[in-house]
């Protein structure tokens, strides 16, 4: 018990900065993004581990048991599988161990909860660079992506969640006296308030971002005193399996149930994913991944939090340097070649052209400058590979190459060019497709990985209803906009905020729309069909626990 | 625009005590109780008033071009129609005013918003004396009742939702500049945070506490910054029409579109409310009433909030002194008749009886004694017809009349009192029913009215199982106890809380299990099936609005 109190203690400068940061907003993180800051043979040592996971079933979990070993993992980056086999497990068999973990944890204090959830992502810390090399390996990620997101900016991401459970979990008094006065005598009741989780959390993950997507409504599942079951992308699961084992070994070095959290990995014989979202002692879902399934989950009978499919948007009004502007357009469209659900998808022009400081530049010359930005990146033999990653899906490699069929002008087809280390990776470059406004049915829809459309509109009014519009109707996660002009500006924010949609206002340079830093900026709002909820505002963790009053004369 | 600031200075310290009330929770009130603390000729006026307005339109609100007047009211202690007539309006006007109403209050800041709203409270605290009346004479309550209920604490749940609503809308900074270190250069990006109210709210009152249960949701709705429309109980339409009109006049004074709130009555051939409820312009619903339009809302892809029906258990185990608990749960039960959302329906006492400080009474003595306690409140001249005041509707005095053939063993059947002042009231005293667990069938469900069960169990465990599987199933808003022993008391603590049910221990005295304090007991939990809501958590406020952030650089 001394162990776990001290935790709190270890970690409570951290916890203090993470909730100051919570507040104020301006930028903070707690584990630097660049690989440089951690240990210096930490590549080379997980680039030994990788290589010695290979084809082997995953033990190091604490979980025991299991009905079979399965697992169906394959690289994008060589093209075959991992052969990495995790243990199987009956829903019920998961059930079971949540609810019997959930007795202890949901009466855990909030302090002690903490100590453990932030001892817990400084284990995760030590094996970012293991984290990096098996999200490189699933998802496809280039490698410094693969570190920063599943690394860093997502356990800046759980740590928030945390902070932030901290904060409403002790926003009001655990006991008081209540004393009204009656006149002649006092009336007093003596007052608690009891923190009752709701129940198992679940936490589907996707399988693009297997631990950023994942540890917000994992931790905050946890810091509100829930058990929690990790349902991975079936395709994606070693980034989070390690994310798992480390919150585990800290569970059993300090003498909680491990399976407080547990990892759920299906077969074909035991199909796990719906049984497990409709099991009535699952109380919680956090989803990341497609809408059809998205809405599924939305219409069960439980606190749900979505994020599924939404359809980005930049408005090219006016610019002061357009090149700087197509570059950082090319680079935000080809970043993990297009498979961030925050990549942008339509871009908006006017048919009269962009105003720049040089003047007028007409449309068909942006939408070509953004074709040859991309093309000068991805042909770029520093920037290209690292930049695009590989294909996660093969379904996503088939999108693009037939991309050139949906319609409209091509002005720049997908192509495959060479990753020095790995000669068999799923490369494909970004589509630019130009259309006109009319042809909604083609660009009305999310068409996921590096396909962009150049849509010619009326002018900026007509630009922005078109994607306040495919906002409203499909969702969206972010908003790219350029304008040199503050009323354009003042209508901009105005009308894509009104469809619950951020914008971000002429980004260059080393601001790409494609981030959201924990602390400061919200990811989703919450309130489009992109899904409903917010990474991380206060609904995002007091919807997972209820406060019950009691009284006492 | 002067005058609309110095609102929110004219009312900051009132704020200020409610925020700080809100999170230390201890006592508070803006509004005193007691009638002596108002206008001296307060109520002599309110008496010609209330007796002006009979068989009249209700003019005093601003909203016009209504398509025709209706009022169906009768007032349970006259026992005939007020004829009070509303001006009626379609689904169309309404929501168009309403619309045109958003565009302004969305844009309009949270001080503004928070002064005008907390002036209106002060207007309808001037109103006080009228709303008492109209309560009387719409849902029966009781003179002191419908004084306290429908203004001074009504006030303070509309203060308390303000409070939350400014607390959670200034959370955090309007704006920052956020600076990233990159090493050779800083990455600066300007943020602001918007708040976009979620659109038209709807709160839908009920029969028994028209201002009570309406203006949380009502002054939410208002302070997130979206406009509302207040659709009373057919029945119970004046004292919330006052409400309407007050807050109406507040807007008014200052500027605003009154219709900003509306009320919105039906008629025969105007049906308004479903139609309300499934418009896709209205995004919130406020609800009170029985669970299956609750159950129906809810099933709405909409936010919704709702308190439905529950049943209400007391767990009988040991006490001091039992005559001043079996008079303490025969007022609670005999409060407003048993109409109260709070009141108890269920005893469950052992069959080996209750423990006292004088030894061991039978089950069948703690009934009967039960049983003597109402008849000796009852049939007090100058307490019983204060205490039961009138049966609101003819449904509920027809289920008392017949609750003697429910079954189990009638010990108290139901009968008339006189009520000096209204001869022609309609009254029912409680009835009680001795049951034993296995009659399920019968107690499993809420009876609404003075109808109170005395369960027989097989002792303490027995006790709670009951009372605690009946909360899971049916809902239950608050449960008494009854206990000398520490152990037990940590045992129905933990049982009831684990279904989400708040506890009231040893209440004698002035304490009721009845009262939810404002600023200090949350009233629901909204996580069992009495409701999806709880006033006033974070979510009752943080739900109605959406943090939108944009980045500029």
């Amino acid at each position: 018990m001394n162990s776990i109190n001290s935790l709190f203690e270890k970690h409570r400068s951290t916890l203090d900065s993470a909730l100051k940061a919570l507040s104020n907003r301006t930028y903070y993180t707690a584990y630097p993004e660049s690989p440089k800051s951690y240990q210096e043979d930490g590549d080379s040592k997980a680039r030994v581990w990788i290589g010695s996971i290979l084809n082997q079933d995953f033990k190091s979990l604490h979980q025991t048991e299991e009905s079979e070993w399965n697992g169906v993992e394959i690289s994008p980056f060589l093209q075959t599988g991992i052969g990495v086999k995790y243990p199987v497990f009956t829903v019920d068999a998961l059930i079971n161990k949540a609810e019997q973990a959930q007795k202890i944890w949901s009466k855990t204090s909030v302090e002690v909860r903490a100590g453990i959830l932030i001892e817990a992502l400084e284990k995760i810390s030590n094996r970012f660079f293991d984290i990096a090399h098996a999200t490189m390996h699933t998802t496809g990620q280039g490698y410094m992506m693969a570190f920063q997101a599943s690394g860093p900016h997502a356990n800046d991401r759980a740590l928030e969640a945390v902070a932030m459970g901290y904060q409403e979990l002790t926003r009001f008094p655990q006991n008081v006296e209540w004393i009204k006065n009656l006149g002649k005598f006092d009336l007093k009741i003596n007052k608690d308030w009891n923190i009752i989780p709701k129940g198992i959390g679940l936490v589907i993950g996707c399988s693009t971002f297997p631990t950023w997507n994942t540890v917000p409504g994992l931790f905050a599942t946890l810091i509100t005193g829930n058990a929690c079951i990790v349902k991975p992308h079936s395709k994606v699961i070693l980034p989070i399996a390690i994310v798992v084992e480390e919150i585990q070994n800290t569970l059993n070095e300090n003498g909680f149930d491990t399976n407080t959290v547990q990892l759920a990995v299906g077969s074909e014989k035991i199909q796990i994913t719906k049984q497990l979202c409709e099991h009535k002692s699952v109380k919680m879902i956090d989803y990341t991944g497609n809408s059809e399934f998205g809405n599924y989950i939305e219409t069960l009978p439980k606190t749900t939090f979505t994020e599924k499919a939404g359809v980005n948007s930049i408005i090219l009004d006016s610019v002061v340097d357009l090149k700087s502007v197509l570059g950082n357009i090319a680079f935000s469209a080809s970043l993990y070649s297009g498979q961030m659900c925050t990549a942008p998808q339509n871009i908006f022009v006017s048919e009269k052209g962009v105003n720049t400081n040089d003047g007028i530049v007409s449309f068909d010359e942006v939408s070509n400058g953004l074709a040859d930005a991309i093309t000068s990146l991805v042909d770029n033999p520093k920037a290209g590979a690292p930049t695009l990653g590989a294909i996660q899906a093969e379904a996503t490699y088939k999108r693009v190459q037939e991309a050139k069929n949906l319609g409209g002008k091509l002005i720049l087809d997908t192509k495959a060019i060479k990753n020095e280390e790995f000669e068999h990776a799923r490369i494909a470059t970004p589509v630019v497709i130009v259309l006109d406004k009319s042809q909604k049915e083609i660009y009305n829809n999310e068409c996921f990985g590096p396909i962009v459309f150049v849509i010619k509109t009326e002018g900026i009014d007509d630009s922005i209803q078109q994607a306040k519009y495919l906002a409203n109707e499909k969702g969206a996660l972010t908003c790219g906009a350029y304008t040199t002009d503050e009323n354009t500006k003042q209508k901009i924010k105005e009308e894509m905020n009104s469809v619950y949609v951020p914008v971000s206002f002429n980004f260059t340079g080393a601001g790409f729309i494609n981030s959201h830093a924990a602390f400061s900026d919200f990811h989703l709002t919450g309130a489009n069909p992109a899904g409903n909820a917010s990474f991380t505002n206060s609904e995002f963790v007091a919807k997972r626990f209820v406060l019950v009053g009691n009284r006492y004369m």
